[in-house]
């Protein structure tokens, strides 16, 4: 189905069926999105009321449409959708996305209805996205197609989610972090195209690296772990099941229809296909972050370069804990290090900075760390962030001291290009050492975890918490071992 | 040493000892923090060059500073600390915060060096802080003595630190957070004052409510676990241990210059003490943040209410899987939250609200479930951060029609308005039934986590991830258990 797939997510022209003016609706809200969200492509609002939408010329009927349609979007209530079908197989467009709900999520009524719209699109050689989905965002194809209106950067990272508003949500954290999208399809209630087919046209989409799947229902079960075990071999997949204990298979039955599979079997599977599966949402974005921004770790030895020394220990304690190692190292690398650093530094792995304000010493640590043969990835603690404290300091002083105003407005846009240097310089050392380095901001701020650097080959990443980094950088590793496995 | 540690920690007048103008310095730093901070006392800068610093007359040494001084800061030299301290003693200085490092953390010079300053501490009637620490904040007294400037809000939450740069990222997370203080102190080497000290002090603190401890050594272990478990009755007690590990201890020992004791055994202790023992960092603040402000569950039984599906999935599994139940509701309870939503409702637990605009709805939802005598706290998900979408919604459809801006912004102080009176709302039900509502936000906002409502004993709080509210939840319900333990 692959250039069928095209039409859906790369589409020169969209209707949306049941476009509307009026703010909170669905048909205003998709529609507003996609104008707003600036896809380059013909829109045509389809209505029953209105002769234009926000300036753009308005039609009752998909068939009035005057040029080609590639996608319908369709917002119109249930029992009208098999007529809009219908109109819109007779038009010859491509592809569907239903956003109303009232389907086979509902009730044996809502089931019949959802069995009719499959065979007129089957009948009428329609793809069908949904029904009861919250839209797709195409990145690549400035197509923002959600209710809500979040518009992530283009990225590696495709998102295919069973659950609209768990969707959404986590597309907005992705926005937060600065994690970059490849695709994300609300797949609802997957009445014709499930999560494998999307899964088989990832495989084939040169954009996407990474695979995030949020799912409930697993459908064609033995289909589903054969595809998802033969992409992870090449794009690392990451799953997040809902509906594994007794509580959320009953708050899962409720709304999307069906039950969920035996968690026991479904576990195992994910184990031996070596997917990365997740208990908790957030470690969706947070791997997903890494995967997409970093070189993967060839083994478990990690070395820490910390602005202080707390941070070091509980860092390492969580390595250990998670079957990281903190090696001793060469007392070569001491030295070489101990050249920019006070005497009293603490002269092993972790790095203790102990505070130092010399701007090479966290670059040179880093490196040093790096090039060891014995160390297959570091983790950079408090040097990004700092930038908070000088910022914090530097109004204070300004508060009492009128003197200095220069000297502090250049004391903090120095700090500022350190920051930009050294993220610069972490993506340089990860290319040429071919070793991950994964960063914890002393601070948190609004630059959002993943960093890109123009024209690097990785990204710096940086998270929130140590035990952040140490959680994505065990996965990591956990992950290579799958991969080098026989 | 209750009244002694009030000098301490609400003195009336404080020196700096090795005070500058030189921005960086830690005589800087922390000077400049304590005049822009509002310290409402006298403040006297003491140093060797300049005659005013920050237009505060300056003297050279501290027995020429012309009136009283409760609390002496140092900032100079090892070396110097010595003398500095004599000094302190023959001016009838109380308390003595020594910022200098190089003491015992280094090597054997520095073990004698420090016991020399304990000796004098003793001998002078001085109550030492430190060496080796990052400062004392104490929010009611309005003392900001840290290097970093940060200035949490008064509240009811403190924190010994034995790591003075954890301990500052910390209290920088409390601030965004919203978690209030009641006293912040980086404990150092704690050659004199120990932690068990502290936790004596606090005892008797009526603006302590909850405790955050970070340890990497534990001295005076029977005493501090005594200690410990007494206050844990009656203020919570929580624990994060760093050098539970091989990894964790090297680096410890390279930086407070003590080894740390068998975890095993520690654990095991805080187990039987009923503490809040954590592994990460994000957890003590997280702890807090429930601890200080909401009711304790009586046991645990959760109801949850969400704006979408696949949210209230994933929180039902969450709470499966931390020993949480998620029960049945009564059928007259259904049809009371029936009459506010769709048909298509999950008319169970968790209550799906399936995005309903319906202003009440949410309101009723939660009070039904926290009336009901089988539900002990409630799970809100989704409603708080959906002004996020809204200002997005509102700021695109600005974009493309401009005819609605009135509207438009009228929506948006709308939502905002909502969002207020719904926290109002959850102060308001958690007083009177006495039950927590744990609240999950729908996006990151600046707004941090607690969210206090004035003239109420609870504050609503609101976290980012249904796991860390879970995960919150299950801990209460935890500690309840243990207080409820014969």
């Amino acid at each position: 189905m692959g250039t069928r797939f095209d039409h859906l997510f790369s589409p020169r022209s969209v209707a949306v069926i049941g476009a509307s003016s009026n703010l909170g609706k669905w048909g205003q809200m998709i529609f507003s999105n996609i104008v707003a969200g600036g896809f380059p492509g013909t829109i045509y609002p389809v209505n029953q009321k209105d002769q234009s939408i926000f300036g753009i010329p308005a039609y009752r009927h998909i068939e009035e449409v005057p040029g080609h349609v590639d996608l319908a979007i369709i917002t119109t209530p249930a029992e009208s959708v098999p007529g809009v079908l219908e109109g819109c197989g007779r038009k010859g467009v491509k592809g569907v996305v239903i956003i109303t709900s009232g389907f086979s999520e509902t009730d044996k009524a809502g089931r019949d209805l959802e069995a009719r719209l499959v065979s007129i699109c089957r009948e009428r050689n329609l793809l069908l996205v949904g029904p009861n989905t919250m839209g797709i965002i195409c990145p690549y194809a400035d197509l923002f197609a959600t209710g809500a209106h979040i518009r992530p950067r283009k990225g590696s990272v495709a998102f295919i989610s069973q659950s609209g508003n768990l969707g959404v949500q986590l597309i907005h954290w992705a926005k937060q972090q600065g994690v970059g999208i490849s695709l994300f399809v609300g797949s609802g209630n997957e009445a014709m195209v499930s999560c494998v087919d999307y899964m088989e046209y990832l495989e084939r989409d040169p954009r996407t690296r990474v695979i995030i799947l949020y799912i409930e229902t697993v459908r064609r079960g033995r289909s589903f772990m054969e595809t998802a075990a033969r992409i992870n071999r090449v794009k690392p997949v990451i799953v997040l099941k809902g509906g594994r204990t007794e509580a959320g298979r009953a708050a899962s039955a409720s709304h999307t229809g069906a039950m969920g599979g035996e968690i026991v079997f479904f576990k195992a599977a994910c184990r031996q296909a070596g997917l990365l599966e997740v208990n908790v949402p957030s470690e969706l974005l947070d791997l997903s972050a890494a995967l997409s921004s970093l070189p993967l770790p060839r083994k478990n030895r990690v070395g820490i370069v910390t602005l202080g020394g707390g941070f070091g220990v509980i860092t390492a304690d969580r390595c250990n804990e998670r079957g990281l190692l903190v090696p001793a190292i060469p007392e070569e690398t001491v030295t070489r290090i101990g050249k920019y650093l006070p005497p009293f530094w603490s002269k092993g792995n972790p790095v203790d900075l102990v505070g130092t304000h010399d701007p090479d010493a966290p670059l040179v640590a880093v490196e040093e760390l790096l090039m060891l043969d014995g160390i297959d990835a570091v983790i950079s603690l408090g040097i990004v962030g700092r930038l908070e404290f000088i910022r914090l300091l530097v109004q204070s002083t300004r508060k009492i001291d009128s003197s200095q105003a220069d000297f502090l407005a250049g004391l903090e846009s120095l700090g500022a290009a350190y920051e930009k240097k050294y993220i610069e310089k972490l993506a340089e050392l990860m290319e040429t050492y071919e070793k991950p380095v994964i960063g914890v901001s002393l601070s948190r701020t609004d630059e959002g975890t993943v960093r890109p650097v123009d024209g690097r080959k990785y990204s710096p990443v940086f998270y929130q918490t140590p035990e952040d980094a140490v959680n994505v950088l065990a996965r990591m590793v956990a992950y290579r071992a799958y991969l080098d496995s026989p």
